[in-house]
């Protein structure tokens, strides 16, 4: 017997990325950042004593949402304040919150597609429907995006920029006039912002207090080297945080430690981008000599090579071949994807030894 | 303009319990444990290096979930194994995704009442209905509780044991009754079971296997002194655990910290236990003394006592004289409520300071 709703019943989970524990393996397979999180981080989590962790965290994160507010208000023509930020366990429950607040069953939710396979994930839990929207053949959104969600009646709609598994990068005026045209809520989801070249001069955050219905998902976890704690935000207009911050979220979703290595975290953000700046060098390096073995890959403004594997060996042979060389790559078993695979950047060292197990493998 | 759905504009969210971050405040308004988690908690916490925290944790919390079934399974007449246990982000997580994966939009959920203000702002969010049970005069479930609960046409139905804001205590005979009798799932909150006198031999955990719609809520937040790390998690059979692990819960909803820190706790369990032993100590001294001086509380069973304040000073205003003289008790406003308070126990010191308050403000 089984008490589960029908949608429930009917539903696949969502399956993670491999997650080895043996510490031979070569992980170039879920994008974590190759460098740890700072001095600052350590510091901050050696020094917690297990009597802090007696009582109840702050239920919203305080501290941490007015450094979020703080640190990404440089370029806001309004100020950020703590209250457009919505702090979460990880990125993926602010896809869920957001859900959870602004889709009901029976309605709609709206995608590019191919894109992040949790999406449709959530929709079943929610019982709503999904509307994918191709990418065009050179993996970026068709003209009539915004139309094409009007049209699929979508309470919510997610982009990811920089894209994955592309990698590619859309602007930041693209995608305003993509939110101000679409009737329902816009959630761009920058887990892999940090990695895009400053020079492009792209911040969407700016926006936020203009585009009343974007909600933009940051995480800790690729930028910050700390997937392992689990610590998400969402950055929005009013409009789109309070129902969350107050309402959907549960009371005590982040805990102490996250938090308190969260705003470590943002303290000590110089740190942090001089990894990001190193993991752009090595994406330049891999993509080149990736080229150079034949391995050609879309530019990508992510921390991430979306690589075409030409015949014989092809792409999933390849993954495998890779894997019992102890290398971990993503593979994706789906339309236009199966002759590709995706590869994180790793530090110098571990793409020598990506290069150096390809080049054996194809030689 | 706001994009929330109709039922989240409609509702009102969860307020949590006062979390003051002054630290001379003697806090006895959440039931946390006066006591600070064992040696080995701390250990276990101080040995986290940031590199650990760059990859993304356990999924499914695998070693605490192992961990957890070994330790509770002695009673168990077929024992339990880690796919018995959900691991969840505080034990609200689990109260959510009962709720998420059992009950439908429109359908309903049912509890005792008073309980856990928690379970209608749930109810709303998922926009499924409440069924409110009123417990009897002597706060005990009414003899024909499973027929209101079926009545009802409840999914699913929640029990505190020992019950909250009462501390009392339901026999295992009676929940494996109700259990058996009920259509839906059966919640069973033991938020507090840690504090049961263990000489009543109360273990509902052995009946799991044997009643397949009953979920029993476990959290560190109490007995464990760890409300700070948000750990929780269901012991339950297959059929109420298996859409939860697999297909509901958020993938990565615990962190590797917290997971660390979880199984740290189980592996230490007999120091925890010599607090809860030393809180049953003080829980009797402290129902005592109050007695002495005419706050006549129930017999609880839980870390708190429910105390009736005699005219002419009440329950609102000596919860609000105490809260002056820096010591947090909690006072609900509702209904059978409103001449009581919720005392937590605390230590002897604690407890040495509340009387003294008290007396200085009843003598």
């Amino acid at each position: 017997m089984t008490f589960e709703r029908r949608n429930i019943k009917n539903m696949a989970g969502y399956v993670p990325g491999e997650q080895p524990q043996q510490s031979d393996v070569l992980k170039l397979n879920t994008n974590e950042n190759p460098y740890p999180a700072s001095p600052q981080v350590q510091q901050s989590l050696s020094a917690i004593d297990v009597e802090q962790l007696r009582r109840y965290p702050s239920p919203m994160a305080d501290q941490f949402r007015q450094l979020a507010a703080a640190t990404f208000s440089t370029s806001a023509k309004k100020p950020l304040t703590a209250e457009n930020i919505v702090p979460t366990n990880g990125g993926d429950e602010l896809l869920r919150l957001a859900i959870t607040t602004f889709v009901d069953s029976g309605d709609s939710i709206a995608y590019a597609e191919p894109g992040y396979s949790l999406y449709p994930v959530l929709a079943a839990i929610q019982d709503c429907q999904c509307h994918p929207i191709a990418l065009t053949e050179t993996w970026s959104l068709p003209e009539n995006f915004a139309d094409q969600l009007n049209r699929s009646g979508a309470k919510l709609a997610f982009l990811i920029n920089p894209h994955a598994p592309t990698g590619l990068l859309c602007s930041v005026q693209r995608i305003a006039q993509i939110a101000r045209s679409f009737s329902g809520v816009l959630v761009v989801d920058e887990a892999y912002v940090d990695f895009v070249d400053p020079e492009l001069g792209y911040d969407l955050v700016a926006l936020v207090n203009e585009l009343d219905n974007l909600l933009i998902l940051r995480t800790l976890s690729k930028g910050y080297s700390l997937a392992g704690i689990r610590f998400g935000y969402g950055i929005g207009s009013l409009g789109v945080t309070q129902a969350m911050l107050y309402k959907t979220r549960d009371s005590y979703n982040t805990d102490y430690v996250a938090q308190q290595i969260a705003s470590a975290s943002l303290q000590s953000i110089d740190y942090a981008r001089i990894t990001w700046d190193k993991i752009r060098q090595q994406r330049q390096r891999l993509y080149e000599e990736l080229a150079g073995l034949g391995l050609i890959s879309l530019p990508s403004q992510a921390n991430f090579l979306l690589t075409t594997v030409p015949g014989p060996i092809g792409a999933k042979s390849l993954h495998q071949r890779l894997k019992q060389l102890g290398v971990l790559v993503r593979y994706f078993d789906q339309d236009r994807l199966r002759d590709k695979i995706r590869i994180t950047v790793g530090s110098a060292q571990d793409n020598d030894r990506l290069l150096q197990c390809l080049k054996t493998l194809l030689g």
